[in-house]
């Protein structure tokens, strides 16, 4: 699934989503001397972080535009980061280049979401583009194996980790978020398309409520991508604020596949884990 | 997993919990005949409702004392049926009968919910007691084989069950709540323990928020128990507030598995399904 590293001759285009990703794969780029091009995805992207880079604005359906512009920047290599939620299709501009292609990308619209960005993906593919991964382009912002944090799974844990993983292996066929808690052994929820903030948000009610009796301190957050995931598109992020989640939930920490998660800001993440005593820890897949 | 029949001869024990089951229930074996001596859990039965039959207040761990009055009111079956929220251990009064058999409830209480009820369950087997499912005790309670509605599953939600079915299978091992929410063939919710109705309350908010864009009338709730489940304990239930449920959540049917759920008012649920336009149908497993 993995392309090569990025060239350094050729800049890289980064086709810039919403949230902090997008800016910390562009200075992770920036630092290792590969001058990102941004795209920014209207509506979605921050305007005021974008200003500190080489970028272009863009709308969703602008296939024609951004090959276009692709080219006169010289970039071989791209890469899709940032949040995207999915477009009603009423929202969509389209050009003549798009129109070309729209019956390859309706048949991307009606998979998953994963099947939308790698549908798309493939179509840059074919006009000769390189699609890169964050695994490529900025593999400094991977979660590493083992502890980050001065806590780490005690036993119980370690048992709710592995109940979690088994879950999470039978769920992966299925392209639902990959993410599960468990507390005690006891499965307590199950990530659907709500995502991880309001999984986290949900446990902390239920025990609030007495629905879940287990003493605060107990149980995990394990999060792993999809199998039938595309890690150049679609890896799970973590960051502070899931911390702050767990600890609301009571948890007592978070294990995310290493090599395999995206942390957002890794210093946050790490001070706000160990200010509230959680783990974090890297699973080896 | 089922007993046979009840006996004739001698009354049924109902140990009823929270909820209108307890009493359709007893209704339904009044009716056929077998006169019912319900044992009302103080705090969760309703204590309006409980007037209408033979009763006797209980606690949650008087073990001792229930089987006392079991042998007294000459119950040799007995059926556990109502909502039992998962108790503390301080809430728990405990009776020397109790105390005696503590090591096997304990062992009980580590497992997951349908771990406890059926643990408990097999101390009265070993009384002597003989336990029933609502199958036993009161089949006219149980969804039947097809459609009880005017509406129909159509091609797209008959293809959302089979996917939820799917998912659902995948699950079954882990003791997790049993529901999925299926819409175009993508897994949107999965309920783990804040139960059916919070998953289609978290399903309206994220079509109204716009994370689910497909159009209302698209999608499924599909419930089925899970394959761990002692079935005389802890059969899933529908009625009339998870019809409410997911026509809010904009879905176009409910499907459920025939002869393993519980309705728990038939005429209230279809009256509201069809209202609504809902399908509701009985899978054949």
């Amino acid at each position: 699934m993995t392309a090569a590293a990025p060239e350094n001759s050729s800049p890289i285009g980064v086709i810039a989503g919403g949230g902090v990703m997008p800016f910390a794969v562009a200075d992770s780029l920036k630092a290792r001397g590969h001058g990102p091009v941004l795209f920014a995805l209207k509506g979605v992207c921050d305007p005021v972080a974008i200003e500190r880079f080489r970028h272009h604005w863009i709308t969703v359906g602008q296939y024609g535009r951004m090959t276009k512009l692709l080219r006169a920047e010289k970039c071989k290599d791209l890469i899709f980061i940032g949040t995207l939620v999915r477009p009603a299709l009423s929202e969509i501009r389209l050009d003549w280049g798009t129109l070309r292609v729209m019956g390859r990308i309706w048949s991307a619209f009606r998979g998953g979401d994963d099947h939308l960005l790698s549908g798309v993906g493939r179509l840059f593919e074919q006009e000769g583009f390189r699609l890169l991964g964050v695994k490529d382009a900025a593999p400094d912002l991977l979660m590493p194996e083992g502890n980050v944090t001065h806590a780490a799974a005690d036993q119980n844990a370690l048992a709710d980790i592995a109940r979690g993983r088994e879950v999470l292996g039978a769920l992966s066929p299925f392209d639902i978020g990959q993410a599960v808690v468990v507390i005690d052994g006891h499965v307590v929820g199950v990530e659907g398309v709500e995502g991880t903030d309001e999984l986290l948000r949900r446990i902390a009610e239920l025990r609030k409520g007495g629905r879940i009796r287990a003493p605060a301190g107990h149980g995990v957050l394990v999060k792993t991508p999809k199998s039938t995931q595309d890690l150049r598109y679609d890896l799970p992020t973590v960051g502070s604020r899931t911390i702050e989640g767990a600890a609301a939930a009571g948890l007592s920490g978070v294990a995310v596949a290493a090599g395999n998660t995206i942390v957002a800001d890794a210093q946050a993440m790490i001070e706000a884990a160990d200010a509230a005593g959680l783990f974090v820890t890297g699973l080896r897949f």
